[in-house]
């Protein structure tokens, strides 16, 4: 199921899909032309390799979710809601629709999108007549692939008015340089439909002509800032630049960062957020040298039932082999996963971290700005 | 000049030499049994492959420092003093005194440590007729190499009454448990002649009988952390797990982590710390965790010439390189390097940062335990 590049990616109208790979409009998923089965971005071979895949089956699109070949919450989200489609096309039938339910979910449990976006599918299609259920499940991810763009879309727009204000605050002798923001891990147009939330901001910005230069860490141990944050903006035109995740602190002390932007996983009722594992060293480093530190979330990531991010939220731990290994593409041009470490030395790998509300200097929602805490976000989504 | 195990290395007593590699002692330079030349362990391919290395001539000791065969600023001291024995040997005039001189020198023109061997060598062979200058080179290289080792093992009993004291006042219930040091970077016995610096305390309290286990940041870009320290403290049978460098401060803030305790490249006069990249980031989460944070250093890092670290010392931007491709080990067994990132995007590479003394708790030194300040180094050196 594995595609080249063909520039034939679906029934969506170019002008609502901004993101571009050498110059054609892409988004991470959508309907292919048959209007049957879902192409997506193999996101595993990136950024060495850009192929697509075409899911035909449930199975396949559960494939697709537990290996990664699409990962970031909304997205994955997005794709399980076609999962259901796929599967109801085969069988519309309530133990098929509840079979390919619990399927999907199993694929990634702790990603809360997903499951929201499932139970929205199977409430909208369970009252229907089977033979409705494919085409209503069809149109119902549709829209929520069509509302998480819209929502990318409108944290892109809140953002920009904030970098504009940054940028236009700087010294007269800082103006003519570039405004660098540094963010981690990927939070952009990969991760969710298109746009992005962290990134939506940048390529705003980008876009309004405001010189702009992007630190990007690599994230460690996945590396999705070194893969898919440098890839995204590279395609896009956005000047940016890798560094490894120890640099940050160093950046900030010599006033190299104008603000940090990041996604995040979940954010609690008073706004401590948990993202990719090493979000906290930025956010301690940016308030130890005055730099904002800016969070971009759509309203889905909030947890109102969790106040206290570090005791509440448990913290997955993944396979020590993502921090033993790595993979990379060798001088031949291929694929090839290397160990970096000695025989005998264990690893661990907790995936995320919480960082403490008081660090953050505010959330940017598709809603507007908010300061972390509970005030402040209740007064958005009241 | 590469040669395989063997077990011979050189003229020195095994009861000085405490590190052990599959229960044999060893040193990282040795004179080798034949009195005219010089052996090292070619720290490039560890820790995937343990070779030696016969330095022979002057240039060899260059092209090793040069390359990184050695590493660390002890070792690289001890490597360019045995330099200036090797050229004299062929040629001990006045000129080939100088040539040797300024060709060690400039192998690693910031070690700081480099050139006050080098010139400690030439300013007790200078005086010397021609015939009995190699002799006497041969000499001081040997007591530098003793005074180091003599000096490690001081901070490490120094640091041991830290780490006993710690590990007592912990509560009761945590008693029973490892008491757990992270550590970034190699500050071992690798990067000096034996026993190391940060390292040192880790193992004077393993051998002492304490239930220590060491969080081991893997230190990107040049991981020094995943291959040095896991290796070194994985042949020394020292419980150990390797993390990414963002995991730190997660674990800090779920009482994962007892100590920090790090090495230092140059220490201002007011205790502020230059040590590899990523040093600061975990001196905050240490501070915002109340997680005690000290440095071990000999006296020859100390720059009583410089206050303010951030501002004053400048930092060395190595290779993209380092940042875009990693070096590791194919499951077929050989070492291969793969590049990270995407073409088109590049990568920046500060080697060092500055954590400013606030963040110290304290410095570990030959001496003595003293606060990171001006009187506290004072009262120690006065």
């Amino acid at each position: 199921m594995t595609g080249a590049v063909d520039g034939q990616h679906g029934a969506f109208a170019p002008a609502a899909h901004p993101m571009k790979i050498d110059g054609k409009p892409w988004r991470t998923i959508w309907l292919e032309p048959d209007g049957g089965s879902i192409g997506v971005i193999d996101q595993t071979q990136l950024p060495h390799q850009f192929t697509t895949r075409t899911l035909r089956s449930c199975d396949e699109a559960a494939e697709a979710i537990r290996t990664m070949v699409v990962r970031g919450a909304p997205l994955i989200g997005v794709t399980g809601a076609y999962g259901l489609m796929l599967a109801l096309q085969v069988d519309p039938s309530d133990a098929a629709l509840a079979a390919a339910f619990e399927q999907l979910n199993a694929t990634r449990p702790t990603a809360v999108n997903l499951r929201w976006a499932l139970e929205r599918v199977r409430d909208r299609v369970a009252p229907l007549p089977p033979a409705e259920r494919a085409e209503a499940a069809k149109a119902e991810a549709a829209a929520i692939a069509e509302e998480d763009v819209a929502m990318c879309e409108a944290i892109g727009e809140h953002g920009l008015a904030i970098v504009q204000q940054l940028a236009a605050a700087r010294p007269a002798e800082r103006q003519g340089q570039p405004f660098h923001v540094l963010t981690h891990c990927n939070a952009g147009w990969l991760a969710t439909v298109d746009w992005g939330t962290a990134l939506a901001p940048i390529y705003k910005a980008h876009r309004a002509g405001l010189n702009i230069h992007v630190w990007v860490d690599e994230t460690r141990p996945r590396n999705q800032g070194a893969s898919l944050t440098a890839y995204e903006l590279g395609r896009e035109g956005v000047p940016h630049t890798v560094i490894v995740d120890n640099a940050g602190g160093h950046l900030m002390q010599h006033g190299q960062v104008d603000a940090v932007i990041v996604g995040t996983d979940r954010t609690t009722r008073r706004g401590d957020v948990c993202n990719k594992i090493g979000t906290y060293l930025k956010a301690l480093a940016a308030h130890d040298n005055n730099v904002p530190f800016y969070v971009a979330l759509p309203a889905s990531t909030i947890d109102w039932t969790i106040d206290d991010g570090v005791a509440e939220i448990p913290i997955e731990a993944r396979s020590a082999r993502e921090v033993t290994h790595i993979q990379g593409r060798t001088a031949a041009g291929e694929l090839a996963v290397v160990q970096l470490t000695p025989e005998g030395s264990e690893g661990f790998n907790p995936a995320f971290d919480v960082t403490p509300a008081r660090l953050v200097t505010a959330l940017i929602t598709e809603r507007g700005v908010a300061p972390a805490s509970e005030d402040g976000l209740r007064n958005l989504y009241a």
